[in-house]
């Protein structure tokens, strides 16, 4: 397995942006994005992911370097139009007119319409704790999650992402899909021949399993191929949740009709984006907050385990210590998707 | 099991709340919460609450007739001062008032300091969708539920709501504990000495169990006595998601630290709620939104079931449906409820 240095990893993947016709800003954020999912442990979100937006680009999918008007800007709220731009891009414009906003108002909510696959949530969650606001990230998209009694994919897997600041401990970063796992995970434990932790998967026929090789991950949802299931009925409560908040009330579709065959059969996803600054000093003092926070954090941490646990984990925590460990001792990613980056590379003669 | 019609449950239940102290508008809310509570099903938030409430009134926990001020007051954004009034009370005047701001704003957060237990979190949400908006209540509270991995209670059971507008559809209303189960839930299973569906109880000694009989649903959290658990990693992430939203947001503390000794061994309940408006007619023409609601529970409903189901069901399908049946038929209401409630009346010489 390689391991490289962040700045390795982030030059590398900047010259690949720059090659697809990315401007020097647009190459840094799509390097950060993804890298940072790899520094945080999100190994399906980082470099995995940049060689799935690749093809993306080259398909028309994504593009860089479009605009991506504020189309309704209130106060409170605002509505961009993505353009069909590369995901993570409009995702972290969106998130920081959330937080210009919050400046001002308090609190903020940004939708995207027409933006890309935003690959690690918290990405734009984190982005809120510099300014000591809290921040909310979750997006729709491909559909891979059945519902829950049902049999086929409707849901994507919905990531939500919700990230507190904190004083003295660890920040608190929920980054998790509404679906029971998340795409990667399966995909993963598919290509390794390895079954998942529960039976919330379900075969094309309608049965629970935990075997992951009956599942085919497609782009699309017709087909009767298997789906992840939704967490019972409190996941499916959340994807949901999700597919309304980031889905509908941006102006976009739900997971089950945001795929749409574009020329030359190629796809075009209609899904919707859904950010939130809090911007805590309005509410109270930030000190205030943040002691109470780490009140929290305390009182969650000295719960004494459950049988068959070592101890109480809080969203986040390990995400930071990997973050650290990696940005020591290098990053870890796996063969295959160094390859296939290193391969994409060289199709534009690029010495990585 | 006695069965009430709607106008007799809501006239007894009002003659107790004068009784109590309240104004005949108080009475109403009161009256109005929890006997929709019991006609959408949710049995353990309707009468019982009441029950628990005249409980609360008695030993000053919570009380009528007190001013609930608005403490921040932003376009966007309020702080109300629940001042220990009736939790539903208090929650109704906070729902209208997100409803009156994103009239104005477009969207609006209000949240509640010092409120009471609101008993059923969709009677807010429910307010919103008579004005096209979607609506969003949750609260903390007294601990019941163990974070994932952990022991002892720690967070409330959550409970959450949204609610979405729909066309011809039944609408879509989440209205959920993020703990696996809801308090009353545990509470009806031990009474009638049934198991839970999952084993989503730990024991005192931190062994998962189904048995609710092994676990003492007291305020004090501090106490060995088992716990509900989190529904996993995913709804631990939802627990920390309310607890920070609802509980540290609106200024008051997390459901663990949350229930102090008032005077004369009585509590008194430090949690926050956390209300939320979008007014849809500003992001989008109301009727494209709602046709599109109306496709996606199309969409869901037609999904071919999983194994073991026979349909998928959307969440407030059930409740709505069961809404129309008790106003036709009446409302059952458990013998225990009745019997306790026509005692307390009987202290106040009413006749019910």
């Amino acid at each position: 397995m390689p391991v490289l240095s962040r700045q390795r990893l982030t030059a590398s993947i900047k010259k690949l942006a720059v090659a697809c016709g990315a401007s020097g800003d647009e190459a840094q954020i799509f390097a950060d994005c993804h890298v940072h999912a790899d520094l945080r442990g999100h190994q399906t979100q980082g470099l995995q992911i940049v060689n799935i937006v690749y093809e993306f680009l080259v398909n028309g999918t994504e593009r860089f370097g479009v605009d991506t008007p504020v189309i309704i800007d209130k106060p409170g709220f605002a509505v961009i139009d993505g353009n069909y731009g590369v995901g993570c891009i409009v995702a972290t414009r969106a998130m920081d007119h959330a937080i210009r906003k919050a400046g001002d108002s308090g609190i903020a909510c940004v939708w995207v319409r027409r933006g890309g696959v935003f690959s690690m949530a918290s990405n734009y969650t984190l982005r809120a704790l510099e300014h000591d606001m809290v921040g909310i990230a979750t997006e729709n998209g491909i559909p891979f999650v059945a519902p829950w009694g049902g049999r086929d994919p409707l849901f994507s897997t919905n990531p939500f992402s919700f990230a507190v600041p904190s004083g003295e401990e660890i920040p608190i970063v929920i980054d998790m899909s509404a679906g029971s796992f998340s795409a990667g995970k399966v995909m993963a434990a598919k290509s390794a021949g390895e079954k998942m932790p529960s039976s919330h998967l379900v075969d094309g026929y309608g049965n629970y399993t935990d075997d992951p090789s009956l599942i085919e991950m497609q782009f699309d949802h017709q087909l009767n191929l298997g789906a992840l299931v939704a967490h019972g009925t409190r996941g499916f409560g959340w994807n949901i949740f999700v597919e309304i908040l980031a889905g509908l009330l941006s102006g976009m579709e739900a997971s089950c009709n945001s795929i749409v065959e574009a020329e030359e059969g190629n796809i075009t996803i209609n899904h919707g984006q859904f950010f939130m600054a809090i911007n805590i000093e309005q509410l109270m003092p930030v000190d205030v907050f943040k002691q109470k926070v780490d009140e929290f954090i305390r009182s969650v941490k000295a719960n004494p385990p459950a049988k068959g646990f070592d101890t109480v984990r809080l969203p986040g925590e390990n995400a930071a210590k990997t973050e650290q460990r990696y940005l020591k001792d290098g990053i870890p990613v796996l063969d295959k998707d160094w390859e296939d980056f290193l391969s994409i590379c060289s199709t534009h003669g690029l010495t990585i």
